[in-house]
């Protein structure tokens, strides 16, 4: 790796307008930290450094910028550059930036475009915007089963340049139909006199171009490859996605899940750029609906008022109770549905985690209500907190808990599979709407517990 | 793709004993596709579809198994067959295996190794478990700057067949020190005669192989590569890792990160696999925690209760309270955990999350009070269950709910960045650590605001 220049010393250069020697030093880096390096800079100083780049550096670097840097660019830059560098853009990454345009900025953009460039773009942008065909390059190797290995060896010389990947060729018919994915290791060890239908395996994965992006995760992961072909619905060969938009798919696809766990309808945008009012709105929307759920505890409450007027001490353990089914819960939903998206387990096997978490459950619940009872036995034996019945309340808070941490955890185990049975995604707000569901009913087994054990003395008519 | 047979027609050829047909079909499919139609069957079908695949195909597919199946080949398969699968796995396959196993069995399973394939093995596994060493392969083509585009490929062509990946070469000095990576695709465009030294870049990213393996996560995502080259403290080329093992590590990464989240310690294992009592282990150590943190709001509720004693309608809307500042406290924590996560925001942004989530939490807080006050008015509209003072406990409840939101979000979003400034994972039990936060705090605004709102009527002395 090179040793690079620090941000002051790329500062300093810019200041001192020394830009010869700046261009000689960042046109040997990586694009990647180029972007990083200008994503860093100031305005001005970002329109000067990114100037000094030349040849394949600097599309290349364009593609690593975030959003708002692009757009930026393309409004700044004369109009010759700006429409350089869109042609010059991999049509994945152009695709993308389109797709997070207003219809009026893209529709500028496409016409910066050379007229090849944009009839291909505009067709890219026709898949749905979850659609694997937004993700593909039309660029890509495709050759003829009676070719030698030398022939191809020598199209790919001369006609490779524009592909996206190189690390894969494919195998076409007269109709362009895939009939088979080649390595490129299997072309580099063959002999020069092999025909490529002597080295074929007719084994091959394909994604369709209109398949749930999604779907391009598992599949890369099931089969380690590193491009995939992308066929349309009659087998023809229309394009390829490779490995590295598969990760940032993947990428975005856990962080929705993450926010979807966390209670929150998940951002399409990072958290830095997505508008005040949006994320306010994602977040409302299922405060509100959580909050709808909490409002009956408040209800639940109410039919215990007479209880709890009687012995308010039963009101000091309300909170302690209720969270501990509220993490409980969480725990084991969290378990869960990681191991419903990793295909570790399935539906059918419902059963089998429901008599694990019972016992898990039991355990769990006996652990804290122990805790619980030698608390309100140890602060009994110092002060009067818990009044003259303290065993009795003692032996009432850690029954329930452990009736509530056993109940937490099978609610909190069984909900994911009752999501997914109904089509849904086990993810969505699955650990506070365990935690609501835990609270009302802990409530009744807290009250109901209550009543058995202090009936004859607290809780006396 | 192949139309399969499906696994009942397969088990009608294994219970027909028909296994020729069986070898010709099966030894047509991918290897994963092998390995799920293995993990279906049971164990006499699996010994008898295993057997009956040849060649290439039965290591490439042992090698997609889970840990449990390949073991029990290894138990039960002929000494000679099983030494000759472990032969022939991939260094890196094979190294994971290795780790999975206790000491006494990865040494039973060494000793079924060649000479120098035990060597290998033993080296990559003095490899700290997290290290970068343990996820390479030393296999690699390495070529000599001086070399023509011709002599690579002839030396690819000769001995590149054991290399795991040949997207990517290398350029290596007289002392083995790496120079620059090559991608294929340069090779494959360059004319034959040009050398090496002139179509080399020297930009190349580099890992240790001491390195975290979740390093080389992040480096694969930041440069889009499909191979990195891992070198030791000497800057020697030692191997080289390819993209398939950091989605696996990526994958594993995600799960670890949504576990600690969710308010357990990370498993190591699948949730089905990880043995009973270790499960319990690292959900009972968190949940202890919270339990500790929770017995605090029995203390503090200790406090009120004489102002519950007068107002008993106060205890009614606790669980209401806390809950809301909890998922408020979730989602808060959620966002910004994986936002830290992602790089989107850093350690000196946090001032600027602070003034977001100052109004984001005001804002929910309005909205959640809003609806509180409603239902608080409405049912005292048709029933006296809130008695006279009605809308003074609906001004305590719905301005304490606007307070605690606030509370939660503020809490929530600044807790990751104190524990990432600690150096401590910001993933750790955020949310639920937040929730024992929150609730503990929301028990004492509450109560305070009660006091204020309620002192000359319902609590009066």
């Amino acid at each position: 790796m090179h040793a690079h220049l620090a941000l002051p010393e790329v500062r300093e250069l810019i200041d001192n307008k020394d830009l010869a020697t700046l261009s000689e030093i960042l046109n040997e880096w990586l694009p990647a930290d180029l972007a990083s390096l200008l994503h860093g800079l100031r305005l001005d100083e970002q329109d000067l450094a990114f100037r000094v780049l030349t040849g394949r550096v600097r599309p290349q670097t364009f593609a690593y910028l975030d959003l708002d840097t692009q757009l930026r660019f393309l409004k700044t830059l004369p109009p010759e550059e700006a429409s350089a560098l869109l042609n010059e853009m991999a049509d994945d990454d152009r695709t993308s930036l389109l797709s997070e345009l207003p219809t009026a900025s893209a529709n500028q953009i496409l016409a910066m475009l050379s007229p090849e460039q944009r009839t291909l773009a505009r067709k890219l942008l026709d898949y749905a915007p979850d659609a694997i065909g937004r993700h593909m390059t039309p660029h890509f190797v495709a050759v003829k089963r009676e070719w030698t290995v030398q022939r191809v060896l020598e199209f790919i010389r001369t006609h490779g340049i524009d592909s996206e990947t190189l690390n894969v060729i494919y195998v076409v018919d007269e109709n362009h139909k895939l009939i088979d994915d080649i390595r490129i290791r299997e072309i580099l060890l063959a002999p020069p006199q092999k025909t490529v239908s002597e080295i074929m395996n007719r084994q091959f994965v394909t994604l369709q171009d209109t398949d749930d992006k999604r779907t391009g995760v598992e599949v890369f992961k099931k089969y380690d490859r590193t491009a995939l072909p992308v066929v349309n619905r009659d087998g023809i060969l229309v394009g390829v996605v490779t490995i590295d938009d598969v990760m940032d798919i993947a990428e975005q696809a856990a962080t929705q899940e993450i926010q979807k766990f966390g209670g929150l309808e998940a951002l399409e945008e990072p958290y830095v750029t997505t508008p005040f009012w949006t994320m306010v709105k994602k977040r409302a929307s299922w405060l509100v609906v959580l909050f709808f759920g909490e409002l009956l505890t408040a209800t639940a409450m109410g039919f215990f008022e007479k209880e709890i007027e009687k012995a308010v001490v039963l009101a000091l353990f309300v909170p302690l109770i209720i969270s501990s089914g509220g993490n409980s819960g969480s725990q084991a939903a969290t378990l869960i549905v990681r191991a419903l998206a990793l295909g570790e387990i399935r539906l059918r096997d419902w059963w089998k985690v429901l008599g694990r978490e019972l016992s898990s459950g039991f355990v769990l619940g006996v652990i804290l209500g122990s805790i619980g009872f030698l608390r309100i036995t140890l602060w009994s034996a110092f002060s009067t907190a818990y009044g003259e019945h303290w065993l009795l309340v003692a032996i009432t808070v850690s029954s329930s808990l452990v009736g509530i941490v056993m109940w937490g955890t099978i609610a909190g185990s069984m909900l994911p599979f009752l999501l997914k049975k109904a089509g849904a995604d086990p993810a969505t707000s699955s650990a506070p709407f365990v935690a609501t569901l835990v609270d009302v009913t802990g409530l009744v087994i807290y009250f109901s517990m209550a009543w058995l054990v202090l009936r004859g003395t607290l809780l006396q008519e």
